[in-house]
């Protein structure tokens, strides 16, 4: 512990407000998604940040931009990092509430005069939302060598604009060659964006790993005809299909219970018109589970089902993975240290498994790396109602300090 | 029977082709939503042919287009009427049959040197499709009095754009007052838009009613949140709540049997994200029956079921009739007669009940009205693909020739 080192919440408060100002939408929420000119002047205002505190700002070929601290010795530095993309109705804590404890825990060193036996680094990722590009952690896990830096690049949103293109469009498309950097550590502080712990009464979540996710499409083709003049049973509704899927989700969640979740957020039907039966339709099928095993299970039984069904109505459903990630484990000696720490610190923690992705995923596999939580009001996240109480910040930013200060020793 | 007067399907069909050329789709279809330019420009070709024809065309306060030929003796005339709009994936029969078979009921006529005693009128009515503007046939509805002018002409669409807004910028609010013209007798020849005639091998249909048509939206609120992070007992979630709708609608009809027909054809979410839990949904439930009893315990079940759902869920739904029409029977000796003429003409025919609403409805309350159905290829409508043989048309052209001749002696 050195009590010396306390870093502020005000301050770091302050920063979070100026950043939501950019693709600020009603209700205090942030619409920043990747890569769009929001993007583009938030990433301006952090880089300038980074700058003004003296750090050496690199911007890698995914866009990654790392700013970097050096320490007393040579070597690979103590990493923090997370996002400054948001989801369309995003909140103002996600991902910068990482990102920016990052630059205040810097501030604080720079103002103690104090310098590190290892170098530490403050990094946001590109893409991190996953929203207009597939997969999400898209910068992160490019920066970690998990995904192929030209596959990454060529990604297209739904307007056909790559991910390369938009990087050089918005000025962020760097030369710093990406896979090449084994952080010493990893940390990311984040909003819990659940209930778990407000629930419990507890402020700091030790994370124990991350739910592996699978995100799937659906596009449904049936046949549009007639709402009044069809009878039941000669329809072949693409709308049906997508409901019935939709349903099954539920259905599959509650029945394996535990940590399983399953969300539909996407339905599109066409043509989407009161009095005809709808020929296309187009669903996502959102499944986690912290066990590997039993998030096989749920998408056998979601294919299954769909297959069944398919057969039933009549109709072709087309399935394109969006996104496929195992369930993670962070290190063990990391989830300890900070275990320990939180309770030197004095608040009240528990352990729990991230239901989120979250960059730090894409460096368990490669270094020592572990996430701390602070609690989300109500369990709202990817909503402009987002909220995390200052008292609670400044416990993150507390153990986040004296981690890092641990870790970069 | 008049065997000397035959109108012409080569002629019709030449006048469908084109005006299935404005507001073109790929695949053959049309796109002429009510009120838009494309509407316009096809109000334009049959009013242009109304008058080459020799007919008095008037324009009435709701858009009405009414081409007559004089008779014999003054009085209200016989109507023959239908529709030129079409749903946004439309095919090129459906309304417009009607219309143009009555143009070229007048061109045989007029070659023949033929007046009738009681005269003979030509309509298209405003807005049949409801698509854009709800209620559907509104400006059948309004003509007969059913609907009032000025609600019809307030009635927004999505954009905002009203009715009467949009009848003086394309050029057709006319001055003819609407609610004063009770025809002395009311037709339609029509597409079936449904499989029966096909199934059965008869190639006119007797419409004997059409079923009652009950349409309601539901907006359904829940809370957007995370979907990874929120457990599955904990979520409020509208774009379930929609899918279980849906299915509900499915389930109801199969289980109400008969002609209980339901469709959920609009499906809209808010967000719209794969990761985040829809805070909004709208959806569209059509529901039809011929018999009044019948359709309101469909009505009756779902509000039953919609509301239990939004309480185990936690969500708020809100719902707006869009459309209620009881179910409708047309006069006895009308049917009769264009059986009675059928079968003199010698095609094999059959009755049943209308599945879709049709301006003619709106006449049967007022005036002796009834309906001739032609077989349509599949059973498909409201589809490009939409498809009645030269040969089907020519009998519909035939027997609607010959009660046409009938009812204006």
């Amino acid at each position: 512990m050195k009590p010396n080192l306390r870093a502020s919440s005000d301050r770091l408060l302050r920063r979070i407000e100026q950043l939501a100002a950019i693709g600020s939408i009603d209700g205090g929420g942030v619409c920043r998604l990747a890569l769009t000119e929001e993007d583009r002047l938030a990433r301006d205002l952090v880089t300038r940040w980074m700058t003004e505190l003296g750090l050496v700002v690199s911007i890698d070929e995914i866009g990654n931009v790392v700013g970097t601290r050096l320490g007393v010795v040579d070597g690979p530095p103590v990493m923090i990092g997370s996002h400054i993309d948001s989801v369309a109705t995003g909140g103002r804590y996600d991902g910068t509430l990482g990102v920016l404890a990052g630059l205040e825990l810097v501030e604080t060193l720079n103002e103690a005069n104090f310098q590190t036996q290892h170098a530490l680094a403050v990094a946001f990722f590109t893409n991190e939302e996953g929203v207009r590009f597939a997969p999400d952690m898209m910068g992160s896990a490019v920066h970690q060598g998990s995904l192929g830096l030209n596959e990454a690049l060529a990604t297209k949103d739904e307007k056909d604009a790559s991910v390369g293109e938009e990087l050089k469009r918005i000025g962020y498309a760097g030369d710093d060659a990406v896979a090449t950097v084994t952080p010493r550590a990893f940390l990311e502080l984040h909003v819990e964006q659940g209930p778990i712990l407000e629930k419990a009464g507890t402020t700091i979540g030790i994370v124990t790993g991350v739910q592996g996710i699978s995100w799937t499409e659906y596009r449904v083709t049936g046949t549009s005809n007639h709402a009044g003049t069809t009878p039941m049973g000669l329809r072949h509704d693409a709308g049906f299909v997508a409901a019935a899927i939709t349903t099954e989700a539920r259905h599959l969640a509650d029945q394996l219970g535990g940590d399983q979740v399953a969300t539909v957020g996407v339905t599109e039907l066409r043509p989407n018109l009161v009095n005809v039966i709808a020929n296309h339709a187009r669903i996502t099928v959102d499944l986690r589970n912290t066990t590997e095993d039993r998030l096989q299970q749920a998408e056998a039984r979601m294919t299954q089902y769909i297959a069944k069904l398919a057969t039933i109505e009549g109709v072709e459903v087309a399935s394109r993975s969006l996104a496929r990630f195992c369930p993670v484990e962070f290190d063990p000696d990391v989830v300890n240290l900070i275990e320990t720490t939180t309770n030197e610190c004095g608040y009240a923690c528990q352990r729990l498994p991230s239901g989120a992705g979250h960059d730090a995923q894409m460096f368990a596999p490669n270094c020592p790396t572990g996430m701390i939580f602070v609690p989300s009001q109500g369990g709202i996240s990817h909503n402009v109602k987002e909220f995390t109480a200052a008292a609670e910040i400044d416990a993150g930013l507390d153990v986040l300090t004296q981690v890092v200060l641990q870790l970069t020793e």
